[in-house]
C-alpha cells in the first residue's frame, strides 16, 4: 500500500530572522521533493510550548490531511522523547517533541492511535551538534513519512497513553463569577479568553469584566466596528471564543494585559 | 469553458506572529490543491486600508495572471460588502472587502468589468464567529474561483461604478513649490513621495526640500551609494518615484518622518 | 542538453514588512512557472553583506541542487558587478551582487567554475529605477537560468579568481588565550563564535570566557537544558561551533553582547 503524503504543515518557534525555517524546508525538499510545506506559524514565542500547542490546536481543523511537523523544543538534545504519532488510521501524522506541544492538536484530530519514539538514526541527518532537532531529526522523519516509510521504521512503539498531555487551563467558577485566563494575544492585540460564547449565552450583554482592580461593563459583540471608539468589548472571535477587544486598537496595550493574566466574568 | 487558475496572490494585515496566514493557505489547499499561493505582503499595518492598497498597487503589475486575495478589513462582520471583481475578460479576479483596498490595483489591471457581492454562503466556510472573513469567506471564494466556479455563483452582480474608490493623494502646487506627501516608508527607511522623476525632470539637481522647519538641498540620484555619508537625497526609486533616502541608514529615523507627513519640493 | 532547474533558493535583506519578497516570487513565477522558490532568510540586517554571507554559508549545505538567488546589495545601481556563478559542472548557480555575499557559499559548494557579469539586458526586466536589482536583474536571470538558458547568454565571462572574496574572521592566538568574535546572534539570543568544538576539545570543561571586563567559567555542553538557570555556557551548536547561551533566555541580552564583539577563550 502506498501511504504517501503531499503536504507537511509546519509550526515552530524558530522565528523568521535566521535561516532555520528555510533550512527545514530545504531538508524536506531534498528528501521528499513532491511535498508542499505549508507554514502554519513560526513566531511562537521562543520556548513557549503552551503557546505553540494553542496555535497548533486552533489551526489543525483547517490543515490538509497529511503530516504535521511542530517544533517548540526547549529540551532539545536531552532525554525528552522525539515522537511521531499516527491519527485517523494513518491518514495523518504528527512529528515533534513529546512535551505537550502536540497533544491538543492530536486530540482534535481524533486522538493518537499509534506512536513511536524516533530513535532510528538511519532516518535522521548526521548532526554537527544536538541543538537543531528540527533540521536533523523531525524534518527528515516527516519527509520520509511523506514518502511512505512505515511508522514503525522510525523507532519502537510507545503506548499513546504515556505521551505527555497538554495543559489547557479551564475557567473556574467562584463567588465573583467565572475566573478566566487570557490564553492568546493576537497580532491586533485582541485577548482571547478560555471561555466561549456558549458558556455565557444566557447572561445577556453587557458582561461585568474584572481585571485586577479594573472593573468594566463590556458589551458582547460580533465585530470590531460595533465596539465604538474608546470602548472595550467581548468579541465573539473566529473560534467562537470570547476575546477582549477595542476598535482598531490593541486591547492588550490599552488595558496593559497579556497571556496568562486572570480575567473574571460575571452577569451585569 | 475551463476557467481554472493556478495562482492566488495573497496580501493582508494578518502579520506573521499568529497562524492566520497559515490557516488561509490551508483553506485554499483544501479546496483547490492545484493552486500555488504567492504571498505578496502580510505586514500591512493593522487596519491600514490605504497602506494595503498602495502595497497591492505597487505589486500588481508583477503578479502572475490569476486571482488576487487581499484582506485589510477593519469593518469585518459589518455591512461592508465582500466582493469579487473581474478584470481582463476573466483572466483575473480580485477578492476582498469593498473598502478601497482593491481599487488602485484593479485600475492598474485594466479596471473592473464585473463584480459580485459574496452573499452565497454555499461557497463559504461555516464560521464560529464573524471576525475572520479571510478564512471563512474570501479564501474559500478565491479557491473556488481558481477551480473554475463562475463569478455569478458567488452572489448578485454589483455595478462596478458603485465599488468604493481608493484615495490616492496627489501633489498640489503652491507658492512654496509642490506639496507632496510621504506615501510609504519601506523596510530600509526610504520615504517614497507621491511624485515621480518625470514631474521634476526639468528642475535640475539639487532640489529644495522642506519638511516642517527643516530645509535641505537634496541631490536627485539613482542609487544609494551616490548619496554620500550623512547626506539626504531624492533617489529615483524602483517605481520611478522620488524617495527621501540616506546612505545605508533610515531616512525616516534620521529625519524623524513617516507616512502621511508633508514634504515640499521646489527648484533650487 | 536540457539544463533546467526546479528550485531557486532565495536569501535577501528585503525584510517582510513590504512586498519586495513577494514581487521577486512573482517575477520568477512569471518567467519560470515550474520553479519552486525556497525562502532561506529575508531578515538579514539591512545592507549587512557579511551577515548575509554567513547565513547563506550556514544554509548552503542543506539546499537542494539548483539555483541560489541572494541579494544584500548596498551598492545597487553602481558599478559593482552583478554576477552569475557556476558550480559543480552546471549542477548549481549562484546569482547576486559580486560584493562578497556569495563567496563563502560558493566555496562550500565546491568553488566557482565559471562566472559571468550580468550585462545582457535582454534577460532583465525594464526598470523604472535602478534600486531594485533583485526584481529587475537577479530574479529574471535566476528564472531564465532555471529555464535552461546557457550561462554565457547573460553576459561576458569573468575570471572566477577576480570575484570579490568574503571576509570570514578567524580566531587569533594571544597570551590571554584565543581571541574569538561573535559572528551571529540567533533568534533565541545564542551568540555563535568563530571557533568550533574541535579547536577546544582537549581543553576540558569549563572554559574561561572573557568578554570585556567580564570573566566567566563556562561549561561546554551539548544542549540548553544542561546550562542550568542563571548560568552561561558554551553550547556546541548545530554547526559544531561554540555559542554562548543561557537556559531559555537570551545570552545576547543578558550579557549585553552582539555581533562583532570580541570574546576570549582560555583553558580554565
Amino acid at each position: 500500500m502506498n501511504n504517501r503524503h503531499t503536504t507537511i504543515s509546519f509550526l515552530s518557534d524558530y522565528g523568521l530572522q535566521d535561516e532555520f525555517v528555510g533550512v527545514v524546508h530545504a531538508v524536506i525538499a531534498e528528501i521528499a521533493p513532491h511535498v508542499r510545506v505549508l507554514d502554519i506559524n513560526h513566531n511562537v514565542p521562543p520556548y513557549d510550548v503552551r503557546a505553540g500547542a494553542m496555535s497548533l490546536t486552533r489551526a489543525v481543523q483547517y490543515l490538509p490531511t497529511g503530516i504535521v511537523l511542530a517544533v517548540v523544543d526547549p529540551g532539545v538534545g536531552t532525554s525528552r522523547r522525539a515522537v511521531a504519532i499516527e491519527v485517523g488510521g494513518g491518514r495523518g501524522y504528527f512529528v515533534g517533541p513529546d512535551n505537550g506541544l502536540l497533544s491538543g492538536a492530536v486530540a482534535m484530530a481524533g486522538g493518537a492511535e499509534r506512536a513511536v519514539e524516533l530513535t532510528n538514526t538511519e532516518h535522521h541527518l548526521l548532526a554537527h551538534g544536538a541543538t537543531f532537532a528540527g533540521r536533523d531529526i523531525f524534518a527528515p522523519v516527516a519527509a520520509h513519512l511523506a514518502n511512505g516509510v512505515p511508522l514503525t521504521e522510525f523507532g519502537p512503539l510507545v503506548d499513546p497513553v504515556l505521551l505527555t498531555p497538554g495543559l489547557i487551563p479551564l475557567p473556574q467558577e467562584s463567588e465573583n463569577g467565572t475566573q478566566c485566563e487570557i490564553t492568546w494575544v493576537d497580532h491586533y492585540g485582541n485577548c482571547q479568553l478560555n471561555i466561549g460564547l456558549d458558556d455565557v449565552r444566557t447572561w445577556g450583554s453587557p458582561i461585568k469584566v474584572t481585571i485586577g482592580e479594573n472593573v468594566r461593563m463590556c458589551p458582547v459583540v460580533d465585530n470590531f466596528e460595533s465596539i465604538g471608539t474608546g470602548g472595550l468589548a467581548l468579541v465573539v472571535d473566529s473560534y467562537g471564543m470570547l476575546a477582549l477587544a477595542t476598535q482598531r486598537g490593541s486591547a492588550a496595550v490599552e488595558i496593559g494585559i497579556g497571556v496568562g493574566d486572570a480575567v473574571s466574568l460575571a452577569r451585569a
